[in-house]
This record gives structure tokens, sequence and C-alpha cells, in this order.
């Protein structure tokens, strides 16, 4: 049995943390609760104990053996208190990610980093934990020479305020109501805005760079070579992303749909026929990366498409980081 | 002066029509407004006339210079008994747009194509158009060695229906009812649906080959390499497409840049300080294709990112008809 803490309990990552592991039954000795100082004194119920939500301080995590912070400012604030307080904290934010003394982990691709840790393991960014996830069997099966990825990304990216802006539009709109923009720079309602997180280098956004980079990390190789466009979408929860891959190998493309069928962590949808593919829709709620669309790239020999969908707070958040907690255990 | 008919004027698209003749001033003599039964005696106002809509027959074309076909069946049905009657046929279906007799235009690429018809002109496919009015420029400075493509494609590619169906949807949403979809294979608001049109060889979709094949016809280059992955999002009219291309010369993004903006019919946002990028919403109702997010793909030599937005009802549709009709005169 463990000491667990999460921060930013009360944010849509934190209470996602609260669900996974009550269903992963985890196993959980004391479970503490830390928020920011607005939400302390909430009570939240959690497998028939009701906890209340304290502040989170640098004094928060005295016998805490595994810290899971949902994200945000609070991770570079609080992250080295709770190293120093004896805890291993595995952390969601970007702020660590790329640092060479934090492992970079996602499960069902390179879980071996875990034992590396110094304290902090990073949680990838929800974008690039999908995306790996369908790469791994392919960069096994055949290598991988280059990714094009574009994505359609949920506006649960932006946390809880994120979905309560599209819900707080669509329901303007269809009440001929002025609508209104705060959480994200543009309409999100009937809309696409093509730009997540802050410009960076070469105009790329720090979302793109972080699809590249995390994933060279993740895959250990530095040189793959990557490049996203990033794109928020109106929908709810979960995160598309149309990968165009070429592989090192030549490969053909049922070859590439049954490793992917037999991949940890992936669920192949695949059946036009039947009008089956991976939507966001219906991959909330859920754990795997779903995958469909496949076909061969006729423009190149050794390329080829997909479609991919995972739900951004479970796989792409919550339930990766848990996972990570596990191969701690 | 000349004599149009427009088949299908109680469309998305023949209403188009109607606004943009009006708006560019076409010289008009006598405007005949073709439906379908269902649709006939339908009055319409144009231009201070009342206008009847009469029920499309084979000899519904008698004096008529230019028929603009809107699209659908109607086409197939009627465009040769056009053409037969004397009228020089714009058509925006996809029956004709591959056969080799039939020249395939956009003004801004291929205007000359319009000299050699028999009687027929095809309007390619919306997403086609968009697209290639952004390649050509590119096309002209630096060659196309190949091209890979998303898009986001708005309801209005499924006409007024398709509309109607995503506001129908979310206010359905919005009072707690249930979602009916007919339009559409799955539920499209707060979704993604990544087939559009019916699926072909190689698991591609119908509209991911016009994609391909139209814009190889377009530029004349029966073998650039063009791979594409066509999504339905929910947003009303206007057409987003995340396109990736490798050139065939080095250049750099400021001289694509500047190429773009010279170029007809292109209008270049891109000044992510400000956050200004095309955006469906704000694209709608116009003539040209917004481009932006112009970036150095880092993972080749001679490649780059970009955004592309355009009305699908208007460039994508009505007005790339329309234009074709003005070559004419």
């Amino acid at each position: 049995m463990s000491n667990l803490a999460i921060v930013g309990a009360t944010g849509a990552v934190g209470q996602e943390f609260l669900k996974i592991l009550a269903e992963r039954k985890f196993p959980v000795d004391e479970l503490r609760l830390l928020a920011s100082k607005r939400s302390a004194g909430k009570r939240i119920a959690w497998q028939g104990q009701e906890l209340e939500v304290q502040e989170t301080t640098h004094d928060s995590f005295k016998g805490i053996d595994i810290a899971l912070f949902a994200g945000g400012s609070a991770s570079t604030e609080y992250a080295r208190s709770a190293v120093d307080s004896g805890a291993v904290v595995i952390d969601n934010s970007s702020a660590f990610r790329l640092d060479p003394e934090v492992p970079l982990v996602v499960p069902e691709v390179n879980p071996e980093d875990v034992k590396w840790h110094k304290g902090i393991i990073a949680n990838p960014n929800c974008s690039t934990i999908i995306m790996v996830v369908a790469l791994k069997p392919i960069y096994d099966l055949a290598g991988i020479r280059r990714v094009v990825v574009s994505t359609y990304q949920a506006v649960s990216g932006a946390g809880r305020e994120g979905i309560e802006e599209l819900g707080a539009q669509v329901k303007a709109w269809s009440q001929g109501e002025e609508l209104i923009s705060s959480v994200f720079p543009h309409q999100i309602a009937f809309n696409l805005v093509p730009r997540i997180d802050v410009f960076q280098e070469g105009d790329y956004t720090k979302e793109e760079w972080k699809m590249v980079k995390e994933t060279q990390k993740i895959f250990h190789v530095p040189s793959m070579a990557i490049t996203a466009t990033t794109v928020r979408v109106p929908v709810f929860r979960s995160h598309s992303e149309s990968i165009n891959v070429e592989t090192e190998r030549l490969v053909s493309v049922s070859e590439i749909r049954e490793a992917l069928s037999k991949a940890p962590g992936v669920v192949v949808i695949d059946d036009p026929s039947k009008d089956h593919y991976p939507m966001p829709w219906f991959s909330s709620d859920k754990d795997e990366v779903y995958v469909g669309r496949l076909r061969k790239d006729y423009s190149i020999d050794q390329g080829f498409n997909m479609w991919v969908v995972g739900d951004q707070i479970r796989k792409g958040a919550a339930t990766n980081a848990v996972q990570i907690a596990e191969l701690l255990l």
C-alpha cells in the first residue's frame, strides 16, 4: 500500500485521477487531495470516504510515496518540495519533460525508463502520448523514417474551463446570444483554432514542438524526423490525429494492421464497409488508443496513413500517469 | 449579355450562384432557375425580379448560353441535354471531372483549359479547389515533389441538409434532447467523421481520391505525389486544410510567403504575435483562399507546412464556377 497525493485534484485531470485510481484498484493507503487555496475545504467523495481538499504548500508532501501532479504551474512550484519530502513525482505539466535528468514515460513504449528516475517522472503531452502508442508497434515492425501529423484536439486540453467554454458558446448560439471567448484565443464553437499553446521557434507552437521533441525523447531517437500541425476543434474530450508515416523498411498495410492489433493499449477499428473508424465522441472515457483508416500512401514507396483517436484526459493524461505509478510499485 | 440557367437553384450552392452573379455584376439577359419537381413553383427574388423555379427537364435549356449545374444527380441526367441545346455546361458535380474530354478548371491555376471544352467544363471538388489555389504559386516558384494533406471539412459540403443537421444536433444537445443523424453516417456535433463520400480503392474515400486525381489533372502532372485524409468537422461552411509540401527546388519560407502574397485569389494571414491565422468561422462568405501558419518543415530539406482555409460554398463551388463562366465571355 502507498500514500498518494494528487496535486490539482479539483481540475479535469485531477478528477480523472480519482476515477482511474478507483477503477484500477490502485493500492492506496492515504489519498491526499491538494489544490489551490481557492479549492481548499471542498469535500470530495471517493471509495466510500469523504476527502477534504487541502491547499498545496511546500509542506504538503510529508509521508507521501507518490505525488501525481495534474499539470500547470503547481509543478514548477511544488514538485521539488515533494521530491525533497521523499515522494516520487509523476508530473503531467510540461516543466520537466525535456529535462535530461527526468525520464519521459509512456508505459506501452518505454517502461524501462521509469528505472532511472531521480524523483520526478514526466508524463508526456496528451497528443504525444496518443501518437506514440500508435507509432510504437510500427517502429518495432518497420522502423520510422518520417512522421507528418495534423491534430484535431478537443477543448478538454484546456482543462475544465475549455470544456465549459465550448458548452457555453454552443448554448449561446442556440439561443441567438453573443458567443464569449476567454479560454481560447478565438471562438471555438463551429470554428477551428490552428494554435495550441504559445508560439515558439520557427513559428511552431509549443504544442507542435512537444509532439516532435517528446516523441524523439520517448523513442530515444533524437533525430527522428517529425513535423506537426496542431489544431483545436469543437470536440469535448478526445484528441484525433491524422498521421502519415514513412517507414525504414518496406512492409504491407496488413503487416502494420496485424502489429497494431496485437499492440498493448491499441484497438484497431477499421471496417470501411460498416462505417467503422475511430471517432472522438465514441472514444471518450476509454483508456485505449483507437486506430483506423489504415491505408497505403501511394505517394511514396514505404508510406501509409492512419487516423488515431484517444481520450485526452484519460490515456492522454491521467491514465498514463497512473500506469507510471503502477510501474513504480 | 447571355442567357443563364442554374440547375439546382434552391440548394446551398444554387443560392450562392444567385448571390455571386449579382455581386460580380455578371451580364445576364435571362436567368432561368431550375430544380427538382419538389421545388418547382417556388419564387425567388433576384436583382429586383421575382423568378419562378421550374422543374428541370431535357427541354429546359432552349436558348440558354451557359448552364451552371450546382451538383448532384441532375448533372448526369441533364448536362448532355443542355449541351445538345447549345449551352456550355459548367458542372459542379463529380460526374465529368476526370473525363479526358472535359477540362477541369480553377481560373487561378489553369484558365487556358477552358479553351478546349466540348460543351462541358467541370468545376473541381471543393477541397481540391481550395488546395490548388494555395499550391499554384508554390508550384510556379519551386515545383512540387509531394503533398500530404489532412482536411477539416465543413458540413456545408453535404449541402443545405448538412448545415441543418449540425444546427439541429447542437440545439438538441443544448436542450438535453437526443441527437439525430440522417445526413452524416454518424453524429457530427462535437465529433469528427473521418469519412467523406464513399469508400473506394485502397480504402481511400472518393473525396480523398478526388484531391489526388483532380489536382494531378488541374496541374497537368499525372504523377504528382499526393496523399490525402479527409475529415468532416462540426463547422458550418469553410473548409480547412493542413498541407505539408515538399518542393522540387530549395526555397525559403519567406520566398514562399512572398509568392503566396502576390498570388491571385490568395490572402496570407500569418502573424503569430497577434494570433492572426486563417479560421473557418471568419473566412465564410469570402471568395479568397486564406493561408497561414507557414513554417519550414524541419523533418526534410525542402519542406514546409501551411494551413489553408476557404469558403466551401463560394470559392469551393459557386464562385469558381462563375469565374469559369466569366472566362467564357
